[in-house]
């Protein structure tokens, strides 16, 4: 039973207005957390980058080592043996307004910081030979239990994968870093992740 | 027996006239015909560029369909079950001194012709796509019996893939369109197949 005033104005503990009253109704509708994975995310919005013309940008097929098929008569070819291999380089890329696209997406169910060893040596190679030949590249990072998505442009990931080396270097980037020095993403209806909005906002910074 | 003038010098006949005589001490060294794919070629040309921090441009992994995997303890998953994919984009993408790169490589065994069939639509709608972007698209063909190679851009190949549908449209690209059309690109010892330098020649047309 709610505790009211003699006015009739319900008691609120400091707890309660710390809430704001009519939350549910305030509360902007959102496109987020509808079961989709990040993969499912970013392929449904090149999608609408692709059919609006906008930019042509896809994830590249997972590589796979084949090491036996079979050739039934009559049907298609059919692997009987392959092997994942491991990704020399990211997973997407693409061409944007005459700019060369590269990036890498991952999620964590972690809260307070991503693991860097989700990234290989191999791969941020791969982004700071695609940046120094003026591409851009960053890495676009889900935060799965908070259902929060920030994009991280390749220098500050960079700077983070260095100290790993340091004698009190961090094995992870703190939550805190892509609050400061990363962009969040919101979810829109469509596209899903207008990750493009912040890429025009990087080729500004780079261009100016 | 060779027929000689009384001077002793060697009666020649109009085509004996058309060969230089001293053919095979002329010829330059050849890098050609050592048996490599078209593919191989250009993978070493690709790792030559990358190397020398001049482009990274990579050959994208063969789009495959997994059905089965099958996880024997301790050792890497195995893949049991799975089928080749169609790609819907080409080969070969990257980025080269801040341009977007994107080809398809292509081996006929014709002398004179190349079958359009070798291309789907879907390739052809991803290169327009990619060049509206402002980027490099074009086609590497080697004819394996003459030993020669070309690389055509983007809107040769969209004329010829065109007029197809014509009445009278032609369902292969005449090898003299190559000559004329196309640029040769000659095999070097490294990199192998220098097709940077074309690019260089369509970069100044494009921008001047």
């Amino acid at each position: 039973m709610r505790i009211r005033y003699p006015n009739g104005k319900p008691y609120l503990t400091n707890d309660d207005k710390k809430k704001p009253k009519n939350q549910l109704t305030k509360k902007k509708t959102s496109y987020s957390n509808r079961g989709m994975t990040l993969e499912e995310d970013i392929n449904k919005t090149n999608d609408y980058y692709l059919l609006r013309k906008l930019a042509v940008i896809h994830k590249k097929p997972i590589p796979i080592q084949v090491v036996n098929v079979n050739y039934p008569s009559r049907s298609a070819a059919k692997i009987t043996e392959a092997y994942y291999k491991k990704a020399s380089t990211t997973d997407y890329n693409g061409v944007y307004n005459g700019y060369y696209i590269d990036f890498e997406a991952k999620e964590t169910k972690n809260k307070t910081s991503f693991p860097l060893k989700n990234f290989h040596d191999h791969q941020l190679s791969h982004m700071e030979a695609c940046v120094d030949q003026g591409g851009m590249c960053f890495v676009i990072i889900r935060f799965t239990t908070l259902n929060r998505v920030f994009l991280l442009d390749f220098p500050v990931l960079k700077k983070w994968w260095r100290q790993q080396k340091d004698p009190d270097g961090k094995k992870s980037i703190p939550f805190k870093a892509f609050e400061t020095d990363g962009y969040e993403l919101k979810y829109s209806l469509s596209p899903r992740l207008p990750y493009l909005d912040i890429v025009d906002r990087l080729i500004k910074q780079k261009d100016s």
